[in-house]
C-alpha cells in the first residue's frame, strides 16, 4: 500500500510517500514546500495546497497519514501551522484519501521503539528502515517519512494490507 | 464593491456578502455552513471549502475579510477555528481575492463604535446598517456581514473604492 506522510509548518511543510506491506518500506517520494515567512498566509496556503496536490497526483496514495497539533510550546506558531494543516487535510479529503491522525509520542514509538526519541534518532531510523544509506537532508521530510511508516505500522493498516492481498489472491 | 465577510468556525461558518460605496451598504447574500460535529474533521473542512467557493462564484466578491484568530479563551476551539480558517483563506487566495484581517475589537468598533460592544448590539447596529427590519436569525452570518461591513468602512477600501470610481468617469 502507497502511504502519504505530511509534516505540517508555515515555513517548511515536509511531505514523504512510502510503499509498504506493513513490515517491509520502500521509498517513493519526498521533499518539502518552502514558502516565504513575507508572503501573506493565504498566498502561502495556496502554494502548499498545490504542492500537495500535486504530489498526490504524481504518487497515487492509499491513505494519508498526519501528526497531531501539538501546542504546548508555542500557541502562536500551533495556531499557524493548524492553519496549514486544515489545508492539508483538505487536499487530502478532495483526492479521497482516508486521512489518519497520530501523536508525536505514536509516531516516535512507532519509528524508534521510544516516544521520547531525540529528532537526530527518529531521523536515522526512518534512514534505516527505508534501507537508505544516510538519513535525508531534510527535516520535515524525514518527519513526514516518519508518519507514514507509523500509519503503515499500526494493526489496523496491516490488517488493510492484507485484507487487499487475500483479494488480489482469491 | 462587493465585500464577502466570512466568520470562520468548525461547527458553523457564517458568510454574508455586502455591496458597498464605503458609506452605504446593502445586504447581497447571508449563510451559514453547518458541520456535523461527528464527522472527521477533514469531511467538514471539504463541506466548508465547497460552501464557500460556491457562495464566492455566486456574488464574485471583489474583496473578502475575516476575523483574526482570537485564542485566550480556549486553545483547542481556537485551534480547530485556525484549521477552518486555513480552508478560508484558502478559497478566497485560489479565487484571485484580496483578504483583509480585522481583530475583534477593529469589527466592533467599526460596526458599533464601542470595542466592547455585546454581541447583541453588534448584531442590531449590522442590521440597522443594511437597513433590515429586525437582526438575522444567525448570529454567525451576523458575524460575517460586521467584518465585511467594517472591512467596506476602512479608508483603504474607501480609497479602492473611490479609485475605482474615477475609473469609471475617466
Amino acid at each position: 500500500m502507497r502511504i502519504l506522510g505530511i509534516d505540517c509548518g508555515a515555513e517548511r511543510t515536509g511531505y514523504g510517500v512510502i510503499e509498504s506491506d506493513g513490515r517491509a518500506h520502500r521509498l517513493v517520494d519526498w521533499g518539502v514546500v518552502r514558502t516565504r515567512p513575507a508572503d501573506p498566509l493565504s498566498t502561502r496556503l495556496q502554494a502548499i495546497a498545490e504542492a500537495l496536490r500535486a504530489v498526490i497526483a504524481r504518487n497515487a496514495p492509499a491513505a494519508a497519514a498526519v501528526e497531531e497539533v501539538f501546542y504546548a510550546a508555542n500557541v502562536k506558531t500551533a495556531l499557524k501551522l493548524a492553519h496549514v494543516r486544515g489545508v492539508a487535510l483538505l487536499a487530502v479529503a478532495e483526492a479521497g484519501l482516508p486521512c489518519a491522525e497520530y501523536s508525536a509520542l505514536a509516531i516516535k514509538t512507532a519509528v524508534v521503539g521510544y516516544g521520547r526519541a531525540e529528532k537526530r534518532q527518529v531521523q536515522m531510523m526512518v534512514a534505516s528502515v527505508l534501507g537508505l544509506e544516510a538519513p535525508l537532508a531534510s527535516e520535515d521530510a524525514s518527519d513526514a517519512l516518519a508518519v507514514a511508516i507509523c500509519h503503515a505500522t499500526t494493526a489496523a493498516t496491516r490488517r488493510r494490507v492484507q485484507a487487499s492481498r487475500m483479494e488480489v489472491l482469491r
